[in-house]
């Protein structure tokens, strides 16, 4: 689903009353309601464009409590908004009413050295944060492609990845607790700002990757680790996906657990030359991008293992990055992949599906085969170290036909994925644009079974409703 | 609550038609339900005694279900047992009913090493499927002191610890994926065997340290990571604790990630002297055990920093283990701490609170005051490197006024524990022994919110009732 029709969507207004109620709280400069403020909040990386009846920008906790308990007791709906950056739709307010934006919750509250923990409001900047804790020897692993724009809370809300999560793992690994509002304004605490706590339901697990349904958070606890003191990076060309296959397989033979093990196919990088001539070879059918990072010795010992391994398995040309400004290089060309297949076309519906990493080299070709089949531009990038690829079609959006194409190759694409033992979403949740196919992936009863759960926590469905397929 | 009595309890009978139709399902072997084989499942490591109505033992999957589906028909409670090897009670029939032992669905289903992912069933021992593991280079590194004897369906019941999860995380950092028969006898399968997958709540870590509240695992898949090459391990030797607060401090402001971190009181240290001879030294106040994984050079540099870290700050005696073995035989004294302890008395009640590590220089001399004021025996050792203390006290059990001194000794050392912000339990859970301090650590609306969910799952609350304080 690429397009929503607004007309076939209940929407619920937002009265006077409520307005006022809010602007008593806010003050006026913090609740917009003219078309051109609804507008600027109407859509995200979608280029859907939905907007929402009132946008309000809270400053404080309480603010938030606030605002949930007026909108819940009124019965209209409220959905959070970090930086709009995501691709399934999760910060729009499909239903109408109350969009809460946490630009002005940007504070990063405490950094303490010694626990290896930081305290954040939801609205800070994934890359504001990175920064902050390495200045002082400390690493925030998570890193998707948005990090210089997006915010903790969309990244705890969608559970976030990212190339490192290969070796770091996933936002969820790195949240020790929450401060979530819940509908009727109150906040539960979950969590403990410590490694073990195995008092009680694991409520913060539950409630990460939640995409917002099931309160809003309001404060996030997150655990940091020691900075890797060295990094090199290795590029690999291929000319064909088996052997990359190959060498993903004896990297992690060899006990080699490299921080970021990217693919990219001849699409994908003539995108990239395309943009920002980098200086990747056009004619290459994959590119492999490997980093390793840790201790200094070790890092030399393994990228050089990386290298041969590499050589050994079909490579046709390995390098490593003699200097941390060519391998930034490496991994600027990497992170401009997304602006680049962006400029292919006027819509980029961009998949993130899963498979067991084994798997990739058997199901590539077959997504390539399914871009064909439906005569769609399609670039595929991705995670190869943890199987998550990202299947890019290249529309133009305007054409219904186009679309209508589009979709079944989606759906071609999820089932791929499924009949390998993968997942329909990796890093971008389901939202809106992935809600109908939520019952490709679960049975009836563990949809029923997350329907009572979400009843739980919103037994109005006023909490970013319309998201995940749980209405 | 070291005591229960039965007969404040309202125990469910198991009514013959049940017992037949269990026959039916299972054969005469395979449903025990005399008097001396209620007995043998009557018990764990808390030494409460709980006797079962029935005790079943399933083969498969279906069984489970088909169980589960009479029991929840009839209100007949069920509660799951792994090795009855828990320090909480919670593998004990509260409410009588039937236990369902998983001793017979011990099998390792798959170890797929491209993927360095494990099938197993839960009555697998964790001790097992680590050797099995490591004979393919890979590595399951959750490691609670019970491993040899211990199950992953327990192990993933309670969210189980142990010295290695300081650097490798907990038993839910390793759960993939879930089977879990719920109350209707159907199975949810929940999780992907991928590093990535946000699609729909995350279900499986709800499940993972609900202690068998929510339903009965009948098959876990588990991540595994390639072994760490190396590993050394230091002793280091103290005057005071201060001093080891301050080593720890530096360790991990080193950027150096240890891969356990352990510490054992003057009390700890003679109990396990007595016990095997291990050549620890009686007179010192405070031992520190610090091991570091990983590339060999990584470990070789590391391991002397860490000795030089220990010296500076304060150790009067540090050693780097020089072989294999002699580190093995350091670890062998960690390991017999808990038999050691028990020997101190009838009853060790052992508790596992956490704090934020940097608190436990503060904390520790307030945790011996405590025994002091009750005028009880108490050893304390743990995981220094995560904040998690065993803060055991060695009691007679049989003398009430005893029990009753224990009883508020461990009220205190819980608010010390919460005073810190930390939790009262790090890797135990909470079963029948925590259910009345629930409400130390969390707010009405958190309570209610936990038993929401719980009657979600168990609408009669038959499974595993009366545990975690939820009913």
């Amino acid at each position: 689903m690429f397009t929503v029709d607004l007309d076939k969507i209940q929407r619920i207004p937002v009265p006077d009353s409520v307005k006022r109620a809010l602007r008593e709280i806010l003050g006026e400069d913090r609740v917009l309601d003219d078309d051109m403020d609804r507008m600027l909040y109407s859509y995200d990386a979608t280029r859907i464009q939905i907007p929402p009846d009132v946008v309000v920008i809270p400053q404080t906790q309480e603010e938030v409590q606030k605002i949930v308990h007026i909108c819940y007791e009124n019965g209209i709906p409220v959905t959070p908004r970090g930086a709009g950056s995501g691709y399934t739709g999760g910060a729009l307010a499909l239903k109408g009413g109350v969009l809460i934006s946490f630009e002005k919750m940007d504070k990063i509250l405490d950094i303490d050295e010694e626990n290896a923990v930081a305290r954040v409001q939801p609205g800070v900047v994934t890359f504001t944060l990175q920064k902050a804790v390495e200045r002082v020897g400390l690493f925030y692993p998570p890193d998707p492609a948005s990090y210089k724009f997006c915010t903790l809370g969309g990244n705890v809300a969608e559970n976030a990845g990212g190339p490192r999560c290969v070796k770091y793992g996933v936002t969820r690994e790195y949240v020790m607790e929450l401060n979530t509002v819940v509908h009727t304004g109150e906040i539960i605490h979950t969590g403990k700002p410590t490694l073990k706590d195995v008092a009680g339901y694991d409520i913060t697990r539950l409630l990460i990757g939640s995409e917002g349904t099931l309160g809003i958070f309001t404060e996030i606890t997150l655990k940091l680790i020691p900075k890797p003191k060295a990094k090199k990076t290795a590029k690999a060309i291929y000319k064909d996906i088996a052997s990359v296959g190959e060498t993903v397989k004896e990297i992690f033979k060899a006990g080699i657990s490299p921080s970021a093990l990217e693919f990219m196919d001849k699409l994908a990088i003539n995108a990239v030359e395309d943009f920002g001539h980098f200086g990747l070879p056009r004619d290459a059918e994959v590119l492999l991008l490997i980093e390793v990072d840790g201790h200094p010795k070790a890092v030399e010992d393994e990228i050089k293992e990386v290298a041969r391994i590499c050589e050994l398995t079909g490579a046709i040309k390995v390098d490593i990055a003699q200097t941390d400004i060519e391998a930034e290089k490496l991994w600027e060309a990497r992170r401009a992949l997304s602006p680049a297949v962006a400029k292919l076309n006027r819509t980029k519906i961009n998949e993130d599906i899963v498979f067991p990493r084994s798997y990739l080299p058997e199901a590539l070709p077959q997504l390539r085969e399914i871009g064909k089949k439906y005569n769609l531009k399609m670039v595929n990038f991705g995670h190869i170290g943890d199987g998550n690829v990202h299947a890019n079609f290249m529309i133009n959006g305007l054409d219904p036909e186009e679309v209508a194409r589009a979709e079944k190759a989606v759906e071609e694409v999820f089932d791929l994925a499924l009949r390998y033992g993968g997942s329909i979403t990796g890093e971008h949740g389901v939202g809106i644009t992935k809600a109908n196919f939520m019952p490709k992936q679960f049975k009836p009863q563990e949809m029923e079974l997350m329907k009572k759960i979400k009843r739980v926590f919103d037994p109005k469905n006023l909490i970013n409703p319309g998201k995940m397929g749980l209405d």
